[in-house]
């Protein structure tokens, strides 16, 4: 079993630390291809909400298709942004993963990032696993903030897009869906949304889940979700969220991969830069229109904890 | 001058056939790339919504940069449709617009099909000249049915989609508003809606006309508007309608090409085959949220006549 190694440092003092919540919980679910190599807007934020160069950050690298490379990669930039303590949390099968040795570090940590690469996969190996339950404690009880980009951000959510066609129009099951770790109850989460044209993809899943919000995450952009208290969009691009909730939809008179007919969705474009408080009086709490505060109430909602 | 040429056959006894509305004015904006060569469901419902086979039916093709073949590639499929009084409206100049030769043939017309092209080529041939006059008084006194693709869609509007970018996200003023003929006064038509990927495109100017509503035409799909009687969608693709009625943006406090915030925008996707009637009691009035039947509400209200 692998140790905790925090890179260069010996094993952490700070393990002993009361797990009293230090800060509100934050996700950080990116739309995938953030900047790496330039002003890393994105992963800067990262770790200024995980309490700065001197916080304790995990990779947790397992939906990739080569672990150790996408490890790397982000211990490279990481290090370049003055983190002193990386680590890799390399999961390497479900044994593991219900290992005392994994829910020490998953305990242990100020911030995780989870990699891309495929979503079931990441879900096969922790899906009611002991890491499952320690990310929830890590998260709810800890403070820990969790950003995930790709299919680290799909994976945030309850509701998960596990796989599926991007059709132009929305057609019923187009795309599945299927549980993934649940920091986002009431919204499903899809990326490289303006880039791969998945509007129709993600209206294809809100027929099927109206109760939902559908949550579009453009490439190098970031939605920065503060439990109780708001959401902010960080990167180049922008957020799209579509409300279906007063949707009507034929979902339940077509056939699979018929074309859907969706009548009444609210559709809503966060562009990067903006903030949606829901702290009564603020500035962007008078701007959003009452139909978005919900929908942001949705967004910052505890979830249920899965501990 | 050119005088009217019905197909094969001598000068039309019917244009002594009292001016009265025959029937309800229908438009049908198509979004181009319309099928001309297999079961030519769009072509085939003008033929009938112009009163079938024996309909006088004129091609405006100035939008073209070759009307002549425009023309001729139209004539072919109208032949082979069955019409028997197919016509070229080969309108050359502004002069020749306010010919009293060109406003005869427009009077003397049961279905004018627009071609595709450059919508403000057609724009600048007819605006304010006789014969867009005597289109309004075609359409809305003679029943005449207008059909346009692609740029012959865009140019039915009174507020007309001109050119611009498709920026994948909305900017202010990505796309240009110019005066089109102005049989739909409400809303702003676009074509190859998805299959070009123009949503942001037309949210940028539903931002700049919040009062109007987006109309997204697929490819090879049309809208059939029935004045004061509902719409319906025909061929394959869908039609996007944008809702800015109840928007909140920051275009007016953004510069020019600056990405657009937009809250609260409607979004109803209707597929090919649907419709939607004002009817009350009627089983599509009955499905469509109150929201929506505003919205067709503003699509099928009578323009102000221009004739």
């Amino acid at each position: 079993m692998q140790l905790a190694t925090w890179g260069l440092l010996a094993p952490p003092a700070w393990a002993q630390v009361p797990a009293l919540p230090r800060r509100v919980g934050r996700l950080m679910p990116i739309g995938g291809a953030e900047d790496r190599m330039q002003d890393r807007v994105i992963l800067r934020r990262f770790v200024e909400l995980c309490g700065g160069p001197g916080a304790r950050i995990r990779v947790l690298s397992a939906a990739s298709g080569d672990p150790k490379a996408a490890w790397r990669a982000y211990q490279g930039v990481f290090g370049e942004l003055g983190v002193l303590h990386t680590a890799h949390l390399d999961i390497t099968d479900v044994d593991h993963a219900n290992s005392q040795d994994v829910v020490d570090q998953i305990l242990d940590t100020d911030g995780l990032f989870i990699s891309g690469g495929d979503q079931r996969r990441l879900m096969a190996l922790l899906w009611e696993t002991e890491a499952f339950r320690a990310l929830h404690t890590a998260f709810h009880l800890r403070g820990c903030c969790i950003a995930g980009t790709s299919a680290g951000a799909a994976v945030l959510s309850r509701h998960m897009l596990a796989q599926g066609d991007t059709p132009r129009l929305p057609e019923k099951e187009a795309a599945e869906l299927d549980l993934g770790l649940g920091f986002v109850s009431k919204a499903i989460i899809d990326q490289h949304f303006s880039e791969r044209g998945r509007l129709g993809r993600l209206l294809s899943v809100l027929a099927q889940r109206p109760d939902m919000l559908g949550v579009g995450i453009d490439e190098d952009t970031a939605l920065v979700i503060e439990r109780g208290v708001g959401v902010e969009v960080v990167g180049q691009g922008a957020v799209t969220l579509l409300d279906g909730r007063q949707l009507r939809s034929n979902y339940e008179d077509i056939e699979s991969r018929e074309r859907l007919e969706m009548l009444g969705v609210r559709l809503h474009l966060l562009p990067a830069g903006r903030r949606y408080s829901l702290t009564p009086g603020s500035e962007s709490f008078r701007r959003m229109p009452p139909i978005l505060r919900e929908a942001v109430g949705l967004l910052v909602a505890p979830g249920p904890i899965r501990g």
